[in-house]
């Protein structure tokens, strides 16, 4: 097929790309978020994110396969991009060669069940953890994510260190955490770990009504307000040295001890 | 304090860090491998190892501390190196002007105790999954790892993702796993963690006379040589989407499991 080539890093869309990729600000108020690799893409397109630019080097389109075919006939607008452009645009180590602008998702409400598991995010700053927590909160089964604050959803290191589960995943932006605590509070458990060994262990909970867990800040754990807020405070138990324990793999086992 | 100075990242030394940096080989021939940052830096000789030559930028040096004035202490030699030279060294991207040289551990013989909890590593890769596997097994009380091939313990970028939990914890390398899996099942109990929904849940396995856990290679899992050794098959029941499961999250889980 032929598309426009474009191969100087000086057009307009490629400075757009590069800005979206720079700037949670440019995505909030385009409301476009960029999104490299063939199969990131491809997972924003079978998600049912519109895909408004598709930017290829002739190498990936010649390549071919299913992925590309679906982003192919998904995708609003397409150009072929250089590849010196290609390396401009890139924010890996090898890239494949495809990047998109994805329309991000309109808000939904959210709506708690009853049996339903929650992961809510307090803070949580790392894109490297956001992506860890949503990767083992999809394989885990987890119902939603709900994040306060900290790394946005649409942050490119964070997306690709999900592999995709941020995209597949529901998740909801809370501007009042509190709030949200007490409304999750009605249907399910709410609790938070806290680093205090006479609180009630993990292991000890029962989480059959359903459960939403509060992941604290890396720094600064969860917050007084949503220790006021949440019905429940449980501890890890450590036989080691607690302070290696960081935030993503305590969120690990909390999702694990909730979903098993 | 006056150290010699190194301006020119041509000098003998630095191309020695750097390589030491890149290859394995040359980290296995020399006995060396290199550290940076302070606290990994000042880890590495509270946890016993030599450091056979400490680099540090004028203004790290001006800053001080106690952990520099361990690592000044423990320091064989000492070389100033200017701020053009710090930047060609880093691995990282805010580099501290603080590096080492440090001295690889002798191989004590492994020994197996009666409830002990121990990992096997069965050709990790990744140096983030090794590190966050390292760490967590601190974290969570387990008494040594055990790793055969994959990323090896001297990985720099594995070293910093598990925050010197490699340097605190014993990890002793093998070359053959089915024997050390016999070894350990004499005391402990082996096993592997298999996707096989037949298999028994990792959270109805009795530890309690200590165990042994398999964590396989990133791409193939664990070997049919390592299924052959094992005493016991267990899987992680999920209610999601198992694909999404990494290597680090299972090996988090059943860490948790086997030491709670």
């Amino acid at each position: 097929m032929n598309h426009t080539l474009i191969s100087a890093y000086t057009n307009e869309k490629i400075k757009e790309y590069r800005k979206l990729l720079a700037s949670r600000k440019a995505r909030r108020e385009s409301g476009l978020f960029p999104l490299e690799g063939l199969r990131l893409c491809a997972d924003a397109a079978a998600s049912g994110f519109p895909i408004e630019t598709l930017f290829l080097t002739e190498a990936a389109e010649e390549k071919g396969g299913e992925r590309l075919e679906l982003l192919l006939k998904a995708a609003r607008r397409i150009y072929t991009v250089s590849s010196a452009v290609a390396e401009k645009m890139a924010d890996t180590v090898s890239p494949q060669g495809v990047f998109c602008t994805v329309r991000m998702e309109t808000e939904k409400p959210f709506e708690v069940h009853t049996g339903g598991r929650y992961v809510v995010l307090d803070r949580v700053q790392n894109p490297q953890n956001l992506g860890a927590i949503a990767r083992t909160a999809e394989a885990l089964g987890v119902d939603a994510l709900l994040a306060f604050g900290g790394c946005d959803r649409y942050n490119p290191k964070a997306l690709r260190a999900s592999m995709g589960s941020l995209l597949r995943l529901p998740v909801f932006e809370t501007e009042d955490i509190a709030e949200t605590l007490r409304t999750l509070g009605k249907t399910v458990l709410t609790f938070a770990a806290v680093p205090d060994v006479s609180a009630q262990s993990v292991s000890d909970v029962n989480f059959l009504r359903g459960a939403a867990a509060v992941i604290g800040n890396e720094g600064e754990g969860v917050s007084e307000e949503v220790l006021q807020a949440v019905q429940c405070r449980v501890t890890i138990p450590m036989r080691g040295n607690a302070e290696s324990l960081n935030a993503a793999a305590a969120a690990i086992i909390l999702m694990w001890e909730m979903t098993k």
